[in-house]
């Protein structure tokens, strides 16, 4: 069977990690990246001659505007200009800053090519607003699918997870934010909580994934680097109980949550990082979604719980999800996140 | 009318806040201080003159162990011993560290001094678990009084609020703690979210206070020291609808509830404490707790808001009040509570 | 002697206590504050009916595009325009944000208005850089004068100290910086040490006051509020030995200098930010640096030392000592400056 | 040729990364590991069916006092005592909490082991204090050894290779240190630089291992925990003048030196850590400190620059030159950091 070509435009910290799963999977085939400047990621890249995940090469394409001069004095190795790349790939993953996608798209819809944006562009960018546990079969055959970001990605997984099982009409959550990756120096907080006005995005952005859940919240920045907190309340349709012990044996099953305890040793946000990279995970990375079976407490008839969200990764399973879609590679739910998660290893953790 | 004679033992954090707030009151007299080390607090008091609030000299005396040498070389001088300090007091407040409170209070018993102690002791040192609002009338006459926690003190101001206007019956909360007071060194988190096991003792101590609440929630420990922020899902008996208008319109009224928007500049809790220490507030502090107008939402029938917690000042109050129900220098809440928030100048800046 | 007539432009964090400053000064008036917008700072002078230290009323003039309409809207007093307070000032503190000063001066120029601009302005905008200690006699009846910034206002202090005493020829130095005050959001850093091009301009700088000192330095923002602590390499003229005793005693008889150590409690910067709260000093600042008694080592013949800067207050004693000289008021910088010690009550705590 | 048999004993932080060291040396043995209790790392490691760095088993071993219960509970294979491990190696890598390694060193007595303590033991514990670089000669056939600390190592490698080139007599350090690890609850600081008292024991610790040099210097701990940064005044002998040039084409050659630049991306320590996750290291670890090129300024003839020490990985090719030395592998400072260097990839990024 012939592989689906995919390209990633902007190689930051998502596009890298987009790279990065693309090349994991079997059927399909990275034919390059795309970006503007020498950056400390493509520095990188370079000191590895160009090698990324599973040993494949990572041709890079420049954007319009690249200043070639800047790579070549670094003896970087560039394969050709981005509108080549766009000719060359069934799918691209947009990962460039926020409003760049859009324009990008134009490019995208000249050459015939579907596009998958994340979250930094507006939902009008897109034919779908897509997560491959909660939606996966609107975005069949799609041309221009947008991702959830990753709070709302991660926060879906489990949401989606207890309406299959129980019904859910209702969620009011708690975002304790990360403000900045490892790494970053041009946002940050100092000694500060900030607060941004209610309801969050994220609870709107569930809404439009699940349309049948009410949802709202309150958003507050941290910080810290290593992955959001969200504390959640759900409540069942007709006021139905859910117990601790079945929403956990929910949450058990799903091979995209990792449920851990603090007695283990998963004391915050910090341990998942720390035993993400203890794990020797490329680039210190976690796709699944920490879910604290100690944090679970039943509130009237209601269920609450805290989960870690890795805000670097976590939509990397759902992109891939995406791309099986959208090229219509499965044609469900199902076998699509299956295919994904063998891929990148995804749930093998999991007690048999 | 003779002047209630108050000691404060401990003049940490807390000690020298309450010794502050007693100094404030028009019906009180501070006999005293004691404490261990001539900290930090106590060289600062030193370098006052011994001249703390409001022009009052702070007396200090010395608890058992306690190194006269290491006063003598600050110049520091010396009243007398903590066993002088309690016979000369009708009601100790105590705000030793943990544990030390239980073990003083033999010598409370010994001299029939009435005793309220801070939210690190034991509920058994006590023979009521207090908050001015919530249940003042249960402390009158009491001999050993014990204060909520700052969260809990902070909290219950609120869920009190509502559920005499609106009858609550269930609060899920989500606790963003503040690790440390600023000046701490011996605590701390660095780049990290620490989670406790739920629920959240605020939640227990909670339902202590109000005991017809059923309430639970989660903590999270987060790397910065200007005031806690708590997320509260409140629900009214019976499933009555909260709505948005009708709560902000409760919280206008409560003098210890500050209403601030983010778009006044409020954007976190260190705008709180910017705007302490802007007001010229005696050490930065504030005695109300911060309510975000723009954080309240509604979420199906139930209300949903975030409050800041002063946690070195938001007690003070409260403990004020406790002084006047345990001495029955008023026989009613709103009496009580009215007569401590005209000499802390609590609730000046509410809009007429 | 009629009183010299102050304004000052811009209210922020700086500029509030410029306003204190003169407040406090016996010779001085506080003619009144100009500013934009209705900021967080303002609206709490607002709740305090306008009066700020000791007891003066503060009288808030508006500077060209401010929005009436929101001052009116919060019911905050308005005395007139910036212009009306140009013409009614003898100089003009001007704390406004980098680059508006240089604006503003069309307008002193205009009035004949002398002016003190602060660190953020080009050194263009004035006619000589001024540090009270370090060349007060240069300021003597100048008309633009600018101070130097928080770092090497507080170096120099060391600096110039160690100079009178055994002349100094070279310092290195390395600046722990903090990166933002307490209650910004605006800047911020979180989890990361980030370094600047070497020189550090406070070197530089220090080199443009002290033209007989060869200064170079390493700056690196740190993720704190409470004050930069330095570290200064300083090497005699000729090689010759300064001994800890030596420098130890020539710090202690700074008036601007608060020699502490860790045994006493002062750990780090944060302590010294609580004892300037636990002082019960207004805004909990403090206008002496701190200097750790227990950090100076000898190197050689060079002595090495650490230094606490308290970023907000630092600069005012020597922004009223530049009214001093610019207006004659005293002709001497022994007389310049202990006049403004003596109205800000500074070094009252050293030992007689 | 017979490989060397290694074993390491506390698996971690440190430990970790020992083990995955030897296991890519190519002429040495892990014959197992030893711990107490199934930390995170451990359980890391069962994740990965004991497969550690190189496709290595690691075996596991246990200490007195282990739980085993605790062990089969989490399903993790235990192949022996440490009393076993001890007999079967040829030399222990001890990094053990502080204190433990001397307990254990009884044992390696007993077997005839040699040992290689870290920097947490006293230097009692061992025969000679070493560095790969400074002392290789005075670790060949030694039976005890103790590496110096993260800090010591990397400043010392700066040290030591201005000493080859110019003769160095005297360095003043300032050490911005990381106060805490990713993953790290038990310590931590918020919101305050904490001082040590001078000197800092790494300025004596270096002259222990370099007697000729005069070294002194102060530490502050920062809230951060992506690594140290060290300012360094260097001074040659006879007032000799350094160089930048010559300063940086002598740090340019050096293996384990990392010369970057602002520039290229590098803004601070954060940029390290991200960069060497980027790269796709193994726990996003870097074996080289990075120094950055526009930090280096001349003051008078000596030379000022600064560095960036990764602690959790910077002693680990040290610890392996220390095993080339202890076990006379090779039997010179150039054979013996060029094998350890081969295995490790380190320098292979240099310029040819």
């Amino acid at each position: 069977m012939k592989k689906i070509r995919v390209g990633v435009a902007g190689y930051g910290t998502i596009g890298q990690r987009l790279a990065d799963g693309v090349a994991m999977q079997g059927d399909m085939e990275l034919v390059g990246i795309a970006d503007l400047a020498p950056t400390l990621s493509i520095q990188a890249l370079r000191e590895n001659d160009m090698i990324g995940a599973n040993g494949v090469k990572y041709n890079l394409y420049l954007v319009d505007g690249a200043d070639k001069a800047a790579f070549e004095t670094k003896d970087i190795p560039v394969a050709g200009t981005f509108e080549e790349l766009c000719k060359s790939v069934d799918v691209m993953l947009d990962s460039s800053p926020g409003g760049v996608g859009a324009k990008n798209k134009e490019l995208y819809v000249k050459y015939g090519v579907k596009a998958i944006f994340q979250g930094g562009e507006k939902n009008s960018v897109a034919d779908v607003f897509f997560h491959g546990y909660a939606n996966y079969e609107k975005g069949l055959g799609v041309d221009y699918l947008k991702l959830t970001s990753c709070n709302t990605t991660g926060l879906i997984r489990t949401v989606d997870c207890l309406d299959r099982e129980f019904g859910i009409e209702r969620v009011a959550i708690t975002i304790i934010r990360r403000v900045a990756d490892p790494g970053d120096y041009h946002r940050g907080l100092t000694n500060a909580l900030q607060i941004d006005k209610a309801p969050s995005h994220q609870a709107v952005d569930l809404m439009t994934i699940m349309p049948h859940v009410n949802a709202t919240g309150i958003l507050v920045h941290t910080p810290v680097t290593h992955g959001h907190i969200i504390t959640v309340v759900a409540s069942a349709k007709d006021g139905k109980k859910i117990t601790k012990e079945a929403a956990l044996a929910a949450f058990e099953k799903h091979p995209r949550i990792r449920v851990v305890t603090i007695d283990e040793g998963f004391k915050g946000n910090a341990s998942l990082f720390k035993y993400a990279r203890d794990l020797g995970n490329r680039r210190g990375d976690m796709y699944e979604i920490g879910l604290w079976a100690d944090s679970i407490v039943e509130t009237g008839n209601d269920i609450m719980y805290a989960i870690n969200i890795p805000q670097e990764s976590v939509t990397i399973p759902e992109t891939m999800d995406a791309i099986r879609a959208c090229m219509k590679m499965q044609l469900t739910r199902e076998e699509g996140t299956a295919e994904t998660n063998k891929y990148l290893h995804i749930g093998k953790f999991k007690k048999q």
